[in-house]
């Protein structure tokens, strides 16, 4: 029986406009609440654009997207899932950065997501720039290397910007293979596009054994085939799931960084993460809204769907791993 | 030969940014000016919001969409239909409304469509929220049930809002259906998508025997095969159209006050609008536009085009009524 | 000492982009919770526009003022009061409101308010249109007529719209002299300006009593000559104040339904309000923020700034009440 | 007592945000219309902006200034002046420009206004680009020339553009004053600034006699002083005023394509245009207004406020001339 | 080995947000300047609107485009192309119009591109309006016509506008087939859909060879396919491409003057543009980007982002012609 | 006699939309350039906010102020001064700086203007978030300390954030004094305002001499005193000017982080900065515009147009010390 204390408030009682905006209108919880050790799934933002190369703003993107969940419902229109009875499930707040200090906001990133570790919290955060999943893998992969099934335009995969800085939203995952926090056997990219610097990225990348799809790919295979390979390349073992806003076409989701334009619909994007139901999936990431370039918020939105899309398979997942 | 009283003004000899904006730039005519009784197709504003439950402004939706309808020029361009020159078609102006009185303003409504089918005129309606369909199928089915092709992201067919409210937006084809003013079984749903309350919509009106088609069936049998089972379910009878904007994608049609992702392309929404040719379409609507949503005038564009789409449907199905 | 419970989260800690949006990041408390009893002065949100005759959206403005009001920081610069040492503040978050049912709607506030007064708390509201002071003042004057400060571009004195419509945006405070919530002759409006319909609003707001100082009375005479007056007009006894965004002029604040040129700027709007300290202040409210008419934020940001201002004036009157 | 065919339609009768947009809500009157000989103010839009040399728009003016003019009321908040009962008004359309051609369209603008003249009607014109005001003064001025009133941040008394150009937005007064449509003794030019090229324009107004008051001179005397100097120099013969919106400072007026920072507010601007009651006033024009800069529709707002003010004073002067 | 003077700024060296923005970063070279003898691919913009019968704005559209090409990098992401390096290329500015003299604007254009064909320079156009193609086309077929690739949602094969106007952007490619500076017979249009005013222009080219797609055609189809037949039509000789960014759906690219619903998303564009491979392809265009209308500069990405797809037609092209 | 190769392009000659956009249509010359050594005037760009707490952004500011600096003319309208004739004036490109490290930024700045200073060149800035003051007074002052007048809404004079963070946009001035590169008793800080943290900014600010002058000070004592007083309190040493656009209300430059409401005007501020005529400038910034958060480029124009108005100050100064 759903956990009362859990449930987001409904829009047939409360308006959507109305009431202060958590994650999904689910009750506001931090450590050392009473309720806290009943959480079972953290929707957690981490505001942070530190790692920006070009375009800022992620930082924002926790408020914008908290503000555009108060519209999601509480039923999946295809699986009929119903997370919020599946897990309790809570909004826990945002990791605090210090926007002017890249290494101490890593520290305090890593650290928050150590200790959801510990404490047997599933989370499904909001960012900031794709920098953020570097720390999160440091908290989640810290017993030894998970898989990935990686949604985005980019690799992500790079060694360093700038003559020599090692730490941006383009290096997260090459820092991640180097730390043994991914095993590149079971990682997956898929829909990377978009003009390239000189491709030493993707070499590294297929040198180490990550499975990389270009948006080509995508397009003429379809959803299943793709993602078909996908559950082959990442098996049973624990999967984490990054997913770049900028996996979607611009059109769709302006409001990011760095757009390339020629990617998939949102009606892809959403069969493409149905298809990770049954995974053994331990955490989920949407990164790279930004919502100065996107005050409509539109890819807000867009953004908070996806969220809900992955959270019917991380609860699915979660419960799973209870047995 | 066409009525020179009823022809649009052409691009050609008066820019299309200049003059006072009436739909399609055709005649505003009202009920006691000389033309009115030669009037045969009738567009209509019903600025309303009042049954919006989330987001308002569709209240202003007929005033963009008349803006943005100096656009449309005279010919289909695959069909080569000329509805201007098929039937004569006027600006009716709008259904005044009163924004603090929600059932005055269904009563005026429902009393402007009824005067409109004695004065024997197909009206083509522009919005508005969807309340509005019920006065308008009040006005036009006060001689029995009707059947009618829906496009929507959602069913509209719930039983009430905050606690026993019995009109809104997301309820006027539960009360046409209970008014007996349509025939569900002669009812087709197209596009239903996103996030559920709880379903309750959709057993209902599968239980009363509507056809509801989810977007997945959209998407995977394409246009050609759901019009075909389409066609089937309205038969020959006569056949009301209601195209609400957020049938859409949004990043398409983003002014809109229920957004919900991974919805069809414009492109797709223009290939379903023209199997309706040969159907008895006895009126037809376009609801939902929310200007304030969308400055930018896209989602008045998307609409407006797909008005003219619908229009040359109509108007050839009222010069089939006369024979 | 002030009570830790109840400080704004600091900047300093937490960057003020980051975390759960309450207004000016004060715990978010409802009845029923420990802290409740505690509380001297609430935050509301009043989430409405169903009273709005041309231009909706102010139902948006709770949730774009919290956003914004995140910005607040502790301290008012000239004054150097601190309203959240004088007393306890806290987000009560928003009264729920039926958008499809005007009258219920506004039941649920009165109701809400008196429970505020029974309970010993001073309101700060942030609105939703300005029909919801009717149902404020119906709970904090049920004890007999208070006095108002109110600024604004227009009277809101009217007796009815659409032929009979006594509800709306317009005519709150004819109705609240009508139901003795105000006394009209402690009632001072200051700002008019705009076109008229005929001026009967203004001709019955003066044959009762009411003083109304149009905008050139404010620009000729000043901010301190009008205060004075208006300090003699509302006296020692319990005086509420009425705050329409309008008042301010729209190229400073055009997130609202009905601008008017020709207003003041808000370095003018800060001074008027400081000069209502000493005053007897029971309650105020901040209305008519229409936030898709300024997605920017800047009129959301305008508005919680005078939220402030206001603030610390009431902060100081409920210390005084306490003696 | 008041023509009920010339009356605007009341916003207590049909929302502002409804009908099809005329000027003012004022009857849309052709020539050849049977209402039309008994028109007294005609309102005219003249969408072009072929002159413009840098960011056009400016023929979009006309549509946009009809649907902020929907907001406009009947009586004026001070004056207490109704234009509609003072004199016949009506929206006389739009006269066709030929975007490709200027030559062409100054000829067409010019056989309208001398058309108007004929007939006995006096004209409110919403532009437009600058160079509108030449073959408006062709038609007015044809038996000699007027006195002006211009209010602007520019001379617009430039020679050529681009080597050789005469006729541009830049140009006009110069070319009227060549063409004897302005008597330049009788000119008066307030508000100038910006960065100049190289000040032969200002040289060439002054040795021709022309008033050219910077804004300094504005700012430091106030509107009072300068509309007694404005008075002085029009006299009591036939004036015409032109108000560029580029006058007003682009914080309240953004929507136009040469702003110029440091200019003077719309209370400012209202007092101004209150100060010529009493002229012989035989026309007036308000340009400028380009919408794609400004969506929001802001600056369309002040535009149409600024023109009903200078409705008041059109109305009272036409009836004077009637004696 | 690549000339390093004609090599971009890398984003790894200098921010993508930084430095004086020239097309993709490339040296800003003038004839004159010691580097010019050297330039093989020239990238021009022509800021010009004049011939725009509805919305302008394109005269804004090199500034944009130069703005959003900062965040092109250099290599192909599928044909692994680097046109830097296969060609010296150049940002050689911009074409001054004249705002207000159409004829001499054409001129001036004319003379430009006809000195670039004898400089041996290949020029990559960003527009402008569609007119500025006719001018292009004067300069590069002065030796006999060409054959043309043109992806647009209008033929621009009207004979005139407005009562007799024979140059707008309507008509280049009427004029330029009269004065045999296309050869219809290898002239392909696709992407043709949108209502239309009669069907005469589509008559004209059909009758005299043009092979024209509707949006139908290439949906149905696929873009191999019509490609396929795009060669054939045009075979080895020289040809020129014209890319209208109003081919592209305006959900994708909103920043144009005359948009059309339906039309293909920017992947289906990308690979349309990369089968022209091994074609000889003399120079292009993109046109038709309206800054005005897309302030957030989506339109200009989605325009740049063609352009690079182009100019690696274009450079492997250029360097095939030299052997 | 000015020197023509470095006047800026004449709007007569190429229209202001037209070109590749370097400051003031100024030529753009980098160190190595021929003509660098006969720069005296150097306009340059650090595209920098890695300093910023809250709304970044401010990286984009040059690229948008250069876009909109093109529109600046050559003379001054009140005091007739020629910059370009007065000094040569460049564009010197952008600092180019490390979005994801801090320190090595700040070293790339202070490194280029200790080589303007060493190469006799005034700098004029353009940020880039405040942090950029103080490398560049690291540069300028490495001398000896000197003088400043400081626009802005803040003191920046805060010791630390986040828990001991020395170096953000709250902190420059601060580190500026205690790093001896300012002399305290010659700072004036004019137009503080909006709500404190607690104070202790103004504490250490008024305790080491600096003169501290709040908006109310401005508003109530004008321009001209202000600006005595400013005059006074740096004397005839070197002194440098630092524009924050947050200084101007945020109606009018809404484009920027840290907006304030209760402002200045930019018609005040013209004459502030007016009033620095005499000094001995010995170089200026403006920094804070942030173009996310005002697409419009309004912000943008003012402060090129406040640039314009110090670059005028700058060349007089310049040229005074040459002799």
């Amino acid at each position: 029986m759903p956990n009362p204390s859990f449930q987001p408030v409904s829009g047939f009682d409360l308006p959507r406009f109305a009431g202060v905006p958590s994650f999904m209108r689910l009750p506001h919880i931090q450590k050392g609440d009473k309720l806290y050790s009943d959480v079972e799934i953290g929707l957690v933002g981490v505001p942070w654009d530190g790692g920006t190369t070009n375009r800022p703003g992620a930082r924002h993107g926790p408020r914008q997207l908290r503000d555009y969940s108060t519209m999601i419902r509480a039923v999946h229109p295809v699986s009929h899932l119903k997370p919020f009875e599946l897990c309790n499930c809570a909004d826990l707040g945002d990791v605090p950065p210090n926007p002017a200090d890249l290494m101490a906001s890593l520290d305090r990133v890593s650290t928050f997501y150590s200790q959801l570790k510990d404490d047997g919290i599933t989370p499904l955060t909001a960012g900031g720039d794709h920098l953020i999943s570097l720390p999160i893998l440091r908290g989640l992969a810290k017993d030894g290397p998970v898989g990935m099934i990686h949604f985005d335009a980019h690799t992500d995969l790079f060694n360093e910007y700038f003559g020599g800085t090692k730490y941006t939203h383009g290096t997260p995952f090459r820092r991640a293979i180097e730390e043994e926090l991914l095993d590149p056997r079971r990682v997956i990219q898929i829909g990377i596009r978009g003009t390239m610097y000189d491709g030493e990225d993707i070499e590294f990348g297929r040198a180490n054994g990550v499975t990389i799809l270009m948006i080509e790919d995508l397009m003429e295979r379809g959803f299943a085939d793709v993602m078909a390979q996908a559950r082959d390349v990442v098996g049973k073992q624990p999967t984490y799931c990054s997913f770049d806003i900028d996996f979607i076409d611009p059109s769709q989701a302006p409001g990011t960084g760095t757009p390339e334009i020629g990617g998939p619909d949102t009606y892809t994007a959403q069969r493409l993460v149905r298809e990770m139901r049954g995974l053994n999936l331990i955490g989920a990431d949407l990164v790279e809204v930004s919502p100065p370039f996107d005050p409509s918020g539109q890819t807000a939105w867009v953004g908070v769907s996806i969220m809900f899309e992955i959270l019917c398979i991380l609860a699915e997942s979660h419960r799973a791993r209870l047995g």
